[in-house]
């Protein structure tokens, strides 16, 4: 057997059920559970645990013609409250309630058929490993490392092609094919992200997309309990969980509650009429995602909060398909909201996350998503969870965002929004000529906008991501802007996120927006490559400048309150120098952005307030030291990072 | 004696004073009281009105050494609660309180001086002439129709020029000096601002600009009750408001909070040191005001919301001079406070006014803005005051509007802001190719920003104004996206304002952006003027056409109601067609934006939810009549605005 097909059948496992008609119908709940081979199709969650704050379950249970049949159960501490038939005979759904008496074990579910046949569904609830408050999201002390995991590394080649999957072979000449990548991968480059100073992974999805093409981006996902074997196991995903957190480092998942891909299990059998949304009406709009031309629906994210939406662009909205190949999920199905919510915390607690990633957040119901968010939030107070949502609008930005007061009362229990603003203004504010209302005074103006956030701290800033230009090449490859943008972000009271490879100026000069060039495999991530980006072997000066420029920053970073937690003070831009510092009791950082290319004599008399005067500073890249006097000489374009700590 | 200077005079007649040793200090107060000629230099408010709700009443009183007096009133109902000196001996500050029981009437305030002497001042006070509650402000009913006075027309040449003013003559051909416009000029051509559909005028300022250059502008004010002499009088001012206010149409004055011109009369003496700020430290950036450089301070108007704005930055912006000829009122100085305040209560009262438009709103201390339009509203319960905010940025829009949910807990008491955004996006909109996230979607998104408003139909939106290139040249000289813009706007849940001449295509294409040219002589406002856009004679058919179209939309909105108050649907633009929907019980009106040269079938399958199904609608613009079926036959690009009601 395939090393890789076995992978597959781990989950499989964790169900054990058998037809028996002579089994007892009333167990002893303390007796043993014999495990038997199982037949029943699905039952999912797989397991599930103890000691949740929210003590009700709901299994769906898929097996032909299951739906006539009767369950029973008979657990101490464990009740079946009420068993649900759903559109096709093949389903079940029993809410099980989980009082706090219930003990870890394992216990058999009993389906009495109508020809009085019975199968026995054996059931496990585990024992919780951490306490829920150990569970602590990622936050403004972090900096997240974005990893797409087909192209990062291949530690694995055994899993690169797995027989039975709709997809064959990789071609790593196709940006658009996988290219091989694996768990293993990251797990093994570990010391190398940590060294670079990130505290935090968030690979894009690892779970299975058996889709016949495109399968290497993860967002078509055929199955939410099973992790691509092309990926490696769930052993190797809880493998990078524990590396991670014997670290101190954090694991970030990419989920999907909007949609899943159309090869799905269930799409060939769909609980309920209504478990997925339909295509018939919606508009046939030209959207561009994933660089191809594809026929998709209304998206006009507005009409989530649009006063003025109309009830069909609203529709188009909530129910449309993303593209034509993930079909969009129903999350007003109850069956299907539970579903999701208990997905994401089987995964939560399964991995003991450090945090979610959720996908095209304002494209499911929206009522859902705060029902989504707030469900997992309640059962892990000091979680973290980031909602992607593509605007470059601070008012959808903050509208997204838990605690932000919304006139018509939506509350999110959405910790982290994402700052695509800040993204594109950085990039416009460097890109350009200064003047009065252009260049530097749009990254201050940008900034300014914090005052309508509820926790700007709290939300995502990113310099790109796996879907959008490289900023080296949004930046026209000028490194000093790069390294601008970068250092900026990095001091900014918000939680960075940076994508693999721009540490290394990767770049998509030859296609810019090409998702497949966007994801270009990670130099030395594979064996025979003849640049390898983790021992810098190959690597060309400018690159191994970043890489150490990166570094240093991170590193910084890493241990800085101020930058963390402190007080953010910033000075209207002038002359091309633009000022920002930030304040605790025991650190000021000052970070400084130089747009001429000339040398500048920086008059320090404006900034008193931040009562550095006579204070000695370090350059955190050079090291250097200086006394913080009348002025401040400025070598040329670039920024410059000054420390009151001791470096 | 010059006709003009006459009317210069005509205010300090308000103001009667005589020095006389012998008059009794105690007077009958029901006795009349003798009017005095007066050598006191001022006394303002000049008069003041029975019946506020706000009892207290602080005169300003300036003369030589008048600090060094003790002051004495008897009258029923008014006391004298306190008297202030200030830090110049040659002002005195008086606190009145004006009980309920205070008769109209006139009064005694005597001075008594260091040697005796005594100083005695007739104070009047009136009785108002309308309720409280009439003072009904501009609203969404309106149509607002901008004036640049000096640019209108020019009904009275005798007053062009003023002896004894530091701008002497007019010169036409020069686009910064004066042309001659006056506000006789506006009166007489009431008939045709009515008939174009307006129900509401704002000239820009007309109070005295005694300033040696760019006097015609208005917005260096020299003394706060004083109208220009070559606007006309005080008297021509009341004349312009009550013909509108038998029209039913309203005045908006434009009044100025945060700075004077440098001649104004109390820089050569200030009161006190602190009555304006100082220049010393400000920024030295480069302004773009008036399309001169200059240098001005550093005004960084985010720094009134910033959270993280530096001190530094906050005083440049509430400090800092607007330009270097108008200093900047120190609003801190409650003195200056009150007199600003007193000032705009005194100009409601004396015109009845139907709103204030108030100049560079977020330049001065922003409390007391809040206080200043706190109070007038407290007086006026019905009234309205738009403030100038140019933000393009809509959550600097929402800041300033009243009923806003501020983190900071400001609340501005200002019922409309002014949509500067809404203005560049439908510019950028109708100038760019349509793509998913370019042209009509900008309208439709920024319409949809409308959810974070507190009152989106207060708000103010127009095409361009006095500052701002004119929208035809802002178009590129298209007139069907002319039309457009204009169109779309009238139908939007807010008040609308146009500036004089875009009914007849007025450019500044020669010079884009030069305010000069911008505020443009109005044809037909001069003797001699060969082209006369009052009787259409001389314009173009482009231009006729342009006023009849402005015309009949003005008129239709006039009296619709859902235009004014209906509710808002619109749909996502699809295929270069954009459709929105005002809709009342009794009224729909469509309003549908063509992009496309090609004439187009609308499938209105998609309006569904309008329920328009089979009903008759009529073109207002045609007159046609059509059945809403299955589709619509749209000729080529335009707007096309169907409504239910029959015309």
């Amino acid at each position: 057997m395939n090393l890789a097909l076995k992978h597959i059948l781990i989950l499989f496992v964790l169900i054990n059920v058998s037809c028996k008609r002579t089994l007892a119908e009333e167990q002893d709940a303390t007796a043993p559970v014999t495990e038997i081979q199982n037949d029943i199709e699905k039952v999912e969650p797989p397991h599930w645990w103890i000691g949740f704050k929210n003590q009700d379950l709901q299994l769906l249970i898929k097996h032909p013609n299951i739906g006539k049949a009767t369950a029973k159960i008979n657990y101490a501490g464990v009740s079946l409250v009420k068993t649900h038939t759903a559109d096709s005979p093949n389903y079940l759904f029993l809410d099980l309630e989980i009082s706090e008496t219930a003990k870890a074990g394992q216990f058999n579910i009993t389906f009495q058929l109508k020809d009085d046949s019975e199968l026995i569904q054996t059931y496990e609830l585990k024992s919780r490993e951490k306490s829920a408050e150990d569970y602590i999201g990622f936050n403004s002390s972090d900096a997240i490392y974005l990893i797409t995991p087909d192209r990062f590394a291949n530690a694995n080649p055994e899993n690169d092609e797995v027989k039975g999957l709709l997809q064959q072979g990789i071609d790593r000449t196709d940006g658009y094919a996988r290219h091989g990548g694996d768990l293993q991968g990251i797990t093994n480059h570990l010391d190398y992200i940590e060294n670079l100073g990130f505290t935090a992974i968030w690979p894009c999805p690892v779970l299975i997309n058996d889709m016949p093409k495109g399968s290497y981006h993860g967002y078509a996902m055929t199955d939410f309990y099973k992790v691509d074997p092309r990926f490696g196991t769930l052993e190797d995903y809880k493998k990078l969980a524990s590396e991670l957190d014997s670290r101190d480092m954090k694991l970030i998942m990419d989920q999907v509650a909007n949609h899943c891909g159309l090869e799905h299990w269930w799409m060939k059998d769909l609980p309920f009429k209504d478990w997925v949304n339909y295509q018939e009406n919606y508009e046939k709009n030209i959207d561009n995602w994933d660089n191809k031309t594809t026929i998709t629906s209304n998206h006009r994210r507005t009409s989530n909060q649009d006063l003025y939406a109309s009830k069909k662009d609203n529709e188009g909205m909530t129910d449309g398909w993303f593209v034509s190949s993930m079909p969009d999920l129903n999350q007003r199905n109850p069956f299907m909201a539970k579903y999701i919510i208990q997905n994401s915390i089987w995964w939560v607690e399964t991995l003991g996350l450090g945090g979610i990633r959720q996908d095209t957040y304002p494209y499911p119901d929206k009522d859902f998503m705060s029902n989504w968010a707030g469900s997992i939030m309640a059962e892990y107070p000091n979680f973290s969870i980031v909602g992607e949502e593509w605007s470059y609008n601070p008012l959808l930005i903050a509208y997204w965002q838990d605690g932000h007061k919304n006139a018509d009362g939506y509350d999110s229990n959405l910790k982290s929004t994402m700052d695509f603003a800040m993204q594109r203004t950085i990039v416009e504010a460097l890109n350009e000529e200064e003047s009065w209302d252009k260049g530097l005074i749009k990254m201050y103006e940008g900034l300014a906008n914090d005052f309508v956030y509820a926790s700007p701290k709290d939300i995502m800033v990113f310099p790109d991501n796996h879907d959008m230009s490289r900023i080296f090449t949004q930046l026209d490859g000028n490194i000093t802007n790069t390294k601008m943008a970068l250092s900026y972000l990095l001091m900014l009271p918000r939680i960075p996120q940076i994508y693999y490879g721009t540490e290394i100026l990767m770049d998509d000069f030859d296609k810019p927006g090409d998702h497949g060039l966007i994801r270009t495999d990670f130099p030395g991530g594979w064996e025979g490559d003849t640049v390898n980006a983790f021992t810098g072997e190959g690597l060309s000066n400018d690159q191994k400048d970043m890489q150490l420029y990166l570094k240093t920053v991170l590193n910084y970073r890493k241990s800085s309150k101020a930058i963390h937690q402190g007080k953010t003070i910033h000075f209207a831009p002038i002359n091309g120098i633009y000022v920002l510092a930030r304040v605790t009791d025991n650190e000021t950082v000052v970070h400084i952005i130089n747009k001429n290319e000339t040398t500048q004599d920086l008059d320090l008399s404006r900034f008193e307030e931040l009562g550095l005067s006579g204070k000695s500073l370090s350059n955190i890249i050079t090291k250097e030291t200086m006394i913080w006097n009348s002025s401040l000489k400025l070598e040329g374009k670039g920024s410059t990072i000054l420390t009151t700590k001791t470096l």
